[in-house]
């Protein structure tokens, strides 16, 4: 079947955003690195932007509406202000990253598959909704139904892409149960209803998890015993074996590797932007931390003298009252002496001890980059 | 106070196990580390023991009970029979993983504080009792108090530690909580009465999290708005920077620094138990891999070459039914070509993409190694 090339014609016009294009269509843009760190919320100007197609154009909160199907088969519709009118309204505050963020480290070290992010394909907002729990139980899922630990939670987007009809995802049922899992159906970014770059106007927030699972532009839940089906849950966003290096390799290990939902422990100089200075000199650097699955950071070592060295940054990491899990990232600042020509490194410890690698464990789709080091293109590439 | 000698007249024969004593009193062992994968879960014979003290001598399953206190001050006293006989029976296999599993690998870097572990303070076992959940709901305790997710769940035991007048240890709520999180009050260790070494009559089990917060000899519970204030939650079980290598330079630290909850990535070679081979051959190598908070492994490489070269290996982590999360290890083998000389090293990554990172970051106490090179005692030691 031909598929209808994708109409790009309607896109938001952006005026205020502030951001490097990585890719125009579909648009794909991060920001600059000193302004990432400029505030602990981000900005919208200032936060990344993922998209896999056109962003809708359609589509509008006073008539939208959304169908969960059950692992029953029983079918419901909701609209989006029913959502907003007839659920407790929760916020938020978590770290949201693209499992690309940081690519461009791991396409130095041998070609990678993707957009090649910079290392700010990541933001920390404030989303506000209602939590998917509360809604799902009003169509009888909850904790105590049978075989709940091996059911999924896959969500169909009114976005299309290339690779497949719509962008689609999905994550375990427990974790959209769980009473401190913070899953929202959120219709606010930072206050705000959503903008269209940013999922207008419903979105799932799966905090904790790569960006891929917060699925824009909410069509559809389906509670289904396996994982979604889409392109961007089987053949996509996955840690294949270092040995895989292209797509005729990659057919064999899809269905063998496991999706991703969870990200690892990162970190990154954001000041000094290339993370060097041209002198010599005691300076202050800043940067981002976080870990997956709401595990705090515990600490980050800074490092002037290519890791001989470690110094202790001090951490900006504010409780959030709302959540049981540290969901938000954090920001960090250290005082260094410069040495030209060596890159300041940043390595961040979490809750549970995960400490980033010194150096980038390759993989063909290049995610995941969480080494401390960064390497150079070697000489073939 | 001038507290009373210890008294370790009365300790288990212990005639059956088969492990290496790393300390008498108290009493810490483990096993060889080719015995340690031979049963995907680990014979009583097999199974490391960590103590604090001497094994309580005066407990009976027919007598003993267990006090509740909540966070409005009520206290409520529990029979181990009841909660035998009046609550559902669960099962959880789970890895019981020492923080302290292989310090020696980072007491070669630098003196390190503790029982000096080899990489076989780790087991695989199934434990059966009530959900300490079901429990908490009879005396009131539910996700919908207020300020649930600030709250934390005390454990005190029945063993008298030279440190403190009693071990003790905390979790947060949310942990005990969770429909997921399958924490248990069990009675019984791979369907058998516990032993007098692993904690009769009572013991908790906290999946995913240090071992350290399974309190044996359960006395009593607490619901308290701040984790334990035992010196095993407060001055022990801490990751301290790289920097602080005494108990002075500790003091200032120990307020400031988390206390571990879950674990981090973590694999070793147990056959060869040296990880090396006499001989340049092509030989089956064997080991484990786990990870914290449930994480379950997505790959393990191993390299005969320094890691210049890494293989994929088989894994065997068989899904168990009952838990939505992967608390059971992973047992693996793969296929080498040795080099006399060269250390087989494995590397494993967890479904965050989490991945041990390739040289000890040494801390006092010597917890979380979980470097994937094995470094030799530098010469000034």
């Amino acid at each position: 079947m031909q598929k209808q090339p994708l109409d790009y014609s309607k896109e938001p016009t952006r005026p205020a955003h502030q951001l490097i294009v990585r890719k125009d269509k579909p648009f794909n843009a991060e920001p600059q690195l000193q302004d990432l760190v400029k505030h602990y919320i981000t900005p919208d100007q200032y936060h990344f932007i993922r998209s896999h197609g056109p962003v809708p154009m359609h589509l509008d909160a006073d008539t939208h509406f959304i169908t969960i199907i059950t692992h029953d088969n029983h079918s419901h519709r909701i609209s989006v202000n029913d959502l907003i009118n007839k659920f407790e309204k929760h916020h938020v505050m978590m770290a949201m990253q693209c499992a690309g963020n940081r690519r461009d480290g791991l396409h130095r070290v041998k070609h990678t598959k993707g957009v090649i992010w910079g290392a700010a394909a990541v933001g920390n907002a404030v989303y506000s909704g209602c939590r998917l729990k509360d809604v799902l139980e009003t169509v009888g899922i909850h904790s105590r139904i049978s075989n709940v630990q091996h059911l999924h939670v896959a969500f169909m987007s009114e976005e299309q892409c290339e690779e497949d009809t719509c962008y689609g995802s999905s994550i375990p049922l427990c974790k959209a149960l769980n009473e401190f899992g913070d899953v929202l159906l959120a219709y606010e970014m930072n206050h705000k209803p959503l903008t269209r770059d940013h999922g207008y106007p419903l979105r799932v927030v799966v905090p904790g998890y790569i960006g891929a699972r917060s699925v824009k532009y909410l069509k559809s839940i389906t509670i289904q015993p396996y994982e979604s089906s889409s392109y961007f849950q089987q053949r996509d966003y996955k840690l294949l074996p270092g040995k895989i290096s292209n797509e005729k390799e990659a057919e064999a290990y899809w269905s063998k590797v496991p999706s991703i939902g969870e990200y690892n422990v990162q970190s990154y100089v954001c000041d000094p932007p290339n993370g060097e200075a041209s002198q010599a000199k005691e300076m202050v650097v800043q940067g981002y931390a976080l870990s997956g699955g709401g595990r705090s950071i515990q600490r980050v070592d800074v490092s002037s003298d290519n890791g001989e060295t470690w110094t202790l940054a001090d951490l900006y990491q504010p409780c959030v009252n709302d959540s049981a899990h540290a969901w938000g990232w954090c920001l960090w600042t250290a005082k260094v002496t410069s040495h030209p020509g060596v890159r300041i490194v940043s390595r961040a410890v979490d809750a549970a001890g995960n400490v980033q690698q010194e150096y980038p464990v390759w993989n063909y789709r290049g995610v995941l980059n969480n080494a401390w080091r960064t390497v150079e293109a070697p000489s073939q590439l």
